[in-house]
């Protein structure tokens, strides 16, 4: 003892980036794993972050990095940009978190006209932004289609839904999406609340709420944040709020405190051949590989430049 | 100010259980929502776990609540029986916290010999069980498909894919799945190190491992757990790893220290109708209800009784 069986704890669930590999593809190709597959990349696919559409989140715990999206919420990414130029969310706090569902964070005083932060010069009425066009989009589209949208592919590094070429297209409600909280009416929404996915990718409410952003560096610090008395998180005890430090344009922050993050392109024949590798696992690990891939189980990989 | 586009934080995101619908369906039938179709739900389609196929995990934390699946997995759900019994995990950890993905837990050193704890009287090799015969399976189908499984639905509470009525069924990796960690042999589990998934469902583990139950309460207490070191999260300093008091079945424990829970029963209308609920959202929050659910979105309801 123990028999073979136990060699389970560093090996199990086949995510090891140097795993090894003798398994080939129907093509007699040499299969490669996404991380294999990413290391021998160009530096040509990879981007750098833009400053002019990063969030950084510092929480006592560290910082959360955030891409915006002005290419589907033009507005609703304006406004974040003002609130966050003027420090509107310095001192606010997470005030809410759904198991399985979102963590939110903002002014928990917005609604109470005597203790609410002032919006500077932020607008206070936004249209909706749930959709645009799909004309013009550089959409790469996903060989699998799903149940939420007639297609699904990315669009300069975000999971988007849309009905057509033609017709509309919407971010995505997957995994560290940023959407901006709104009441019933669709333009109650100015990005001044705002909400971030933790769990199982709540795709119903794509087309149905402003999405803003995603996530890109600091998940761990959201996902873990203690959860709020069901069915809804919202902490009964203010004591139980996460603070936030301040959230920042990196554009407004000093270049040596800013974090240097570089995204796969999602254009890029790369991410295909990433996205085909976690489709079909050939490996030693998987038996019967999915042969499909969930627009939200696709990984966008991000990495810290070598220099 | 503040406007009322600012009224965003108690109502946002439509999961209030007392929430006003005024909004009917196609039918003219007036919509409900999930937890009203609960509310109004007569207690003959609630069950009451089975004290001998409940597993709970105690941690200084709390406690979560695991239903076995005996009719998928009998060998290894009989091996963690033995397990449980024998006291095998109390005094392990939680040794891997993966962000998106899994925590894993068991004795950290059941790789080594010189260190291993004893495995009692279970069993030290194991057939996979990856799968089952679908058939004499009363399995749910839900009226949605998806691209993992050619058919999906429930079996006496478990979410499931299959083949067809008469090819194989599996239990599928959704929220808060329990599995058996494996090596790369498929009868390489014996279930004495587990995971429990706490992210996007990763549906491309599905009839590639065996699966053993899932979590109906406390997932909150495995989802929060700080992650361990990328990029498969086991921790490197032991400090940082989650003690397990103890793992034990629910018979093992004196019906005073139990913990009472209901689950839906998903061969009742009521799940129909719950799952319907959420499939198409016809109430004032929701502009375009999905038409879809995916499998891994379909809520298991789970309640307290009230005496």
């Amino acid at each position: 003892m123990p028999a073979p069986a136990r060699l389970t704890a560093a090996l199990l669930l086949a995510l090891l980036p140097a795993f090894a590999v003798t398994a080939a593809d129907a093509a007699g190709k040499p299969y490669r794993s996404a991380q294999q597959i990413l290391d021998a990349s160009p530096d040509s696919v990879w981007r750098k972050l833009d400053p002019d559409r990063t969030l950084y989140m510092d929480l006592d715990t560290g910082r959360v990095v955030i891409e915006l999206a002005p290419q589907f919420a033009p507005e609703h990414v304006g406004n974040i940009r003002t609130l966050a130029h003027e420090h509107f969310w310095d001192g606010t706090s997470i005030y809410r978190a759904q198991d399985n569902f979102v963590v939110q964070f903002g002014d928990v005083d917005g609604e109470d006209p005597a203790k609410a932060k002032s919006l500077g010069s932020a607008k206070t009425h936004l249209p909706a932004e749930f959709n645009r066009s799909a004309k013009g989009l550089d959409f790469q589209k996903l060989p699998d289609s799903d149940g939420w949208a007639k297609e699904v592919g990315f669009v300069d590094g975000f999971p988007v839904g849309r009905t057509s070429p033609d017709g509309t297209a919407w971010l995505a409600h997957c995994y560290g999406t940023l959407g901006a909280g709104r009441n019933n009416a669709d333009d109650s929404s100015i990005g001044a609340e705002l909400y971030v996915t933790i769990g199982q990718s709540p795709r119903q409410l794509d087309d149905n709420i402003t999405v803003v952003g995603r996530v890109v560096k600091g998940m761990e610090l959201l996902s873990t944040i203690k959860r709020g008395p069901e069915p809804m998180g919202f902490y009964t005890d203010p004591a139980q709020r996460t603070p936030i430090k301040s959230i920042r344009l990196a554009s407004d922050v000093p270049v040596a405190e800013r974090t240097p993050l570089e995204l796969l392109r999602t254009d890029s024949q790369t991410f295909r051949e990433v996205a085909e590798s976690k489709r079909n696992r050939v490996d030693d690990f998987y038996k019967r590989p999915a042969g499909h891939i969930d627009l939200c189980n696709v990984p966008l990989p991000v990495r810290t430049p070598k220099d």
